[in-house]
């Protein structure tokens, strides 16, 4: 079964906060704080101070993640190195328990972040999302492998299916990944046309799987209790004989 | 969304007189009397009476199913041409709205039960089932293409995955099955490591997935509220934008 995360969408500190304590009483096995939603983001004590507060609140491990603009996240007023600093921060709190860096970023920031994170002893996410189409299932294991070969402990993908072939084509990389990888992978497609893999991608081998809580920070994730029911669902039949 | 459809097992009439009266209360889109159980199935008359009886009590269309002991039924007493003769009966009599015929039986014998079925308004299932394994994609595609074929008016194929990666080609050939042919298709990987097919398969095109009502027919086959629960999940996350 694919651990259930739910991401932290909100702009202020209050609207994170009632988000992390709804995620307490939806009980995810982790949350995802996608601090680029968040008005002070530029405030790095205070983004620390917040994500152990977050996670505190919430009772499960904390994913911490910028999304760039360019792979579909909020624009942020940070350069790339602020970024970078950031991220080095949360680390030296250990304020987060895994960081998500994007692998299509400049090399020596995807390195300090997992510097950062491996002195920290957090694990790193290495993603990669493509928000306007699929590319094909061998383009898409070579990315797993690519966050494999820069030092992932997690490999991440998620892609626009653009027809149900792409989300079989997303599935088959994720299976063939989790197959031949020493990491996790996860792998999703977006989207109404992708909501399958959501549901079912822990069965082609996924580690994750988002589900919302207050609100979506990717198109196609369910609420999570209905994530979990329909997981549960799959559960029960793969343990009948 | 796929049709679900609750199989019928029982070897006496009491037996399939409780499963009509549960199907009645599961509300499934279509029952399925597998014929091939019933201790009675060398009595034609008796045959026909029980299926319009079993249609009426569920109040939902009835397929009507002798599977062979070669594709994963039970063995009868009957031999191929008596097993025709039934199915002419039945049509016949119009107590079935859909008869399932395996595509790989003798081509007379098909082509009787097609004329059969055609002559009364009944619609006509082409089936092909592996309980051994799982055939290469393209195999798979052209069974579907072989059902068209051979006059079908649904073709459906059943096959038993020895790995994750055999789900995803029996989803492959559904999908491209459903793209490609004009007939309707349903596509169903069995046993615990399909069990994400019978929940997903209608998103990758298979129009028909079936759940146990009092007892599975086949393997995997999951209780039909779970399955309607984990259907529900989709439906509404396949809405969402």
């Amino acid at each position: 079964m694919p651990a259930v995360c739910v991401p932290f969408v909100g702009r202020t500190a209050g609207a994170l906060r009632a988000e992390a304590a709804r995620a307490a009483r939806l009980k995810p096995d982790l949350v995802e704080w996608r601090v680029d939603f968040f008005e002070g983001i530029a405030r790095t004590a205070d983004v620390v101070a917040l994500a152990q507060e977050l996670r505190n609140a919430a009772g499960v491990p904390l994913l911490f993640t910028r999304r760039s603009s360019r792979e579909g996240g909020q624009p942020i007023a940070l350069g790339e190195p602020e970024v970078v600093a950031l991220y080095e921060a949360v680390c030296a709190a250990r304020a987060a328990d895994i960081v998500d860096a994007e692998m299509a970023g400049d090399r020596a920031h995807v390195q300090a972040v997992r510097e950062a994170a491996r002195a920290a002893g957090i694990a790193l996410l290495l993603s990669f999302h493509d928000f306007a189409g699929t590319p094909p299932a061998g383009e898409l294991l070579a990315r797993f492998r690519q966050a494999q070969d820069l030092g992932a402990d997690i490999g991440k993908l998620a892609v626009m299916p653009q027809s149900k072939a792409d989300v079989l084509a997303l599935l088959q990389a994720t299976l063939q990944a989790s197959e031949t990888l020493d990491i996790p992978v996860a792998g999703m497609a977006m989207g109404a046309l992708g909501a399958a893999s959501r549901l079912c991608g822990g069965e082609f081998g996924s580690a994750l799987t988002f589900g919302m809580g207050e609100a979506a920070s990717a198109p196609g994730q369910m609420p999570v209790d209905a994530l979990r029911a329909g997981l549960a669902v799959l559960r029960e039949a793969s343990a009948r004989r």
